[in-house]
């Protein structure tokens, strides 16, 4: 360790899940953060190489005893346009959803400075909530998508930004898609290109084709094209209820995650959102690729038609994080995603019916706990994007919550009572932005609007 | 009106579902509440009466334009010394929580300092999550039980404390556990006699048998003789799990219900905690008696087995309000309940298995909306207690919580975009206390310990 290289010391106690099934208390120790953010060191309080670390760097920041840091949560799935009807249009399905709520929302986003307001409300906010990486797709707009990469350079939040392509004749609405897939490529092309010339060492592009059933094939392939030649991650939606996923199939006759893959959509690092109705061979056919699963445990509990089996795709060895799904998942934030997933799991263990024998009921084996939701926030998430976070380990960049165990919130370490396994567990199931007082990405703090009352 | 009997005047607007089907606006109006806390008129802004409230009225208080009022939440099912525990234990089956964690936290509220600690973070963090009514199991301890009560009324909160009373020779530990059925009886009096002699008008005793599994016969029939003799509601647990339901059929031959009545235990005014696992005819039974239950929506997720069947149960004409059942629910606040409420009736419509063909996944029409859940949640709860609370109109208790809709946080409504129902179903799925600015009950301001951050 060479010190003067260090801008950053953060001293205290730190978890962090970097497996599915354990947790990592880093008692009392110094993280060493470079310049550029990254993890350098993480040393024992009282050690040499934490001294060292704490002399030379420029900035040391000293937790309280009654505070945790956590890795920052990454967020696999955010329609960013929907922000304004998080909460609300929760009445209908999916397919009825888009067309009745969704787009005409969106469609909204025409106007930048409407996209700006909503932008400059949102990222902070779900900065303050613990998401230091967020996976957005954006509108079909150019100017309103390259705002919200913008926003997220501005506030500090680690991001992947996607201009939303979409242009079936029937899959959409006239009033709201690309004039052609020609112009739909081209305009994805130019929002790559605008994105990238930003030069933020934070916030990226990803190519985004809605979903199958909203563009054509020409699109599908251009798009493809488009993410190989330069060289972007890709992210779509994937047999998420019982309608899209058997919309594909009557389209293609294959599986949605067989279509994207002849479609060329499939490739390492693609984002598939939901997943709810992979069948087992899909699951080989996605770790085949290298892609992921967004996992939306609100959401699909309003549009999915069935939970998310997350041990079975887990059990596959397919890469798995969450996501909130803004506004399908009507809350916003990953930590409470985290305890979402936990819950849902036991409902699809134990099933839904009291009239049935209880054996018949559910899917057993199904449970999952706080360590593996967590991780799958955290590590998961990263892992399906390949960044460079989700854990507090040697080589991650520094982004990172701090979270107070002490105050009037529920969230409260009892001495003498909760041990950190404990106190990690209320972590996932009750933090909440009031409990969140600090937030960093990339080895810097963020001035993240705080939610106060 | 005699406008001097009003010692506050309410200036707002506010929403409230008197019935389970119906959002009502009270646009813009002037609640006329008594010196004891009464709403005595509901008044159109600029009309002769809402004028004269305000000139006569000693207290005037007026929302801005962006802040909503809403009654008070009713929570019918809470443990308080659970609450340290909030957020932990949830990875096993109800029996061996019971023992394994539970049991023991609960022991330890013998020494009444300890309680005194919990109740004076507990009560005021539950008000400042807008419960103004609550349902409490205390423990098996005399000191500790008046203690919360006591508790209860200096925090100015609406509450039913109930000592419990357990003394099963199995079902409970030799560490904790009433020492006799007669002891038991005659402490659950002298509880009684102590909470009443209080004299709050807010506080009120409630007699609760922990469950069948937990108590003796002898203890059963004796509580149910002092919940008649006092006239005090009774408040226990009912076909909560397949564990706990299959025990009271092998012990006594019937249902839960049907043991719980035969033992005189099933009153009016009774509230059942859970009851997943109620047959058709138990319901006839709660129905017949004037029961009600407390639908406890995270919780069932972890230890009851299967869904609450709300449209069987409301169709049924069983009363029916909702609990947080904390600490079995890992959440504080009765208004996530609600939405958890909505969450969970939709899986249950849905089902769990992808596996399944659709029309055999679920229950069908299962479905709650924001409304219902929401009238749940406040007059329904109210209405199994029979408490003057749950509905802003004429003849109940001012208790209502004023939420802000123009904050940094996700609870926001977008000018031209939300109309009123879209903001009150925003509340009900995003409002958290950092959004909640005031607290009333019986027209008096709680002094809440604000959660800040």
């Amino acid at each position: 360790m060479t010190a003067d290289r260090i801008a950053l010391a953060v001293v205290g106690t730190a978890y962090h899940t970097p497996t599915p099934d354990r947790l990592e208390v880093l008692d009392d120790v110094v993280f060493a953060v470079t310049a550029e953010g990254t993890i350098e060191g993480v040393h024992a309080v009282g050690s040499p190489a934490a001294e060292q670390t704490m002399a030379g760097a420029a900035d040391v920041h000293r937790l309280t005893s009654t505070q945790r840091l956590i890795p920052g949560l990454v967020d696999l799935h955010i329609h960013a346009p929907q922000w304004p009807q998080l909460g609300t249009g929760l009445d209908l399905p999916l397919e009825r959803w888009l067309f009745e709520y969704t787009f005409p929302l969106e469609s909204t986003y025409a106007d930048e400075r409407f996209a700006r307001e909503v932008w400059s409300h949102m990222v902070p906010t779900l900065l303050a909530h613990g998401t230091t990486t967020a996976v957005y797709f954006a509108s079909v707009h150019e100017a309103a998508t390259l705002a919200l990469a913008e926003q997220c350079a501005a506030s500090g939040q680690r991001a992947y930004v996607g201009r939303v392509a979409m242009d079936h004749p029937v899959g959409t609405p006239t009033w709201y898609r690309d004039k052609s897939a020609a112009e739909g490529i081209a305009a994805s092309r130019r929002s790559i290109s605008a994105i990238r010339a930003m030069g933020s060492p934070l916030v990226q592009p990803i190519v985004t084709p809605r979903f199958v059933p909203a563009c054509t094939d020409h699109l599908l392939r251009g798009l493809a094209a488009l993410a190989e030649e330069t060289e972007t991650l890709v992210q779509t939606h994937c047999s998420e209820s019982d309608w899209e996923h058997g919309a594909v199939i009557d389209r293609y006759g294959i599986s949605d995650t067989r279509a994207l893959r002849a479609l060329g959509l499939l490739r390492a690092g693609t984002v598939l959102a939901h997943g709810n109705h992979l069948g087992d061979d899909d699951l080989g056919v996605i770790r085949g690729a290298g892609a992921g699963i967004a996992h939306c445990p609100v959401s699909n509990a309003y549009f999915a038609n069935a939970v998310f089996p997350v041990r079975t795709v887990m059990a596959a060895g397919v890469k798995l994080g969450l996501g909130s799904d803004i506004a399908g998942g009507a809350e916003p934030g990953l930590l409470s995603q985290c305890a979402h997933a936990v819950t849902v799991s036991r409902v699809l263990h134990d099933g839904v019916d009291r009239r049935l024998d209880p054996h018949l009921r559910g899917v057993v084996d199904s449970r999952i706990d706080a360590v593996t939701a967590f991780h799958l926030g955290t590590a998961g998430g990263a892992d399906v994007l390949a960044a460079p976070v989700g854990r507090l380990q040697v080589g991650c960049q520094f982004d990172a919550v701090v979270v107070e165990t002490a105050s009037a919130s529920p969230l409260r370490a009892w001495p003498g009572i909760d041990d950190h396994a404990r106190v990690f567990e209320k972590i996932v199931h009750l933090a909440r932005p009031a409990d969140i007082r600090e937030v960093w990405v990339a080895g810097r703090r963020v001035d993240a609007t705080r939610i106060t009352g």
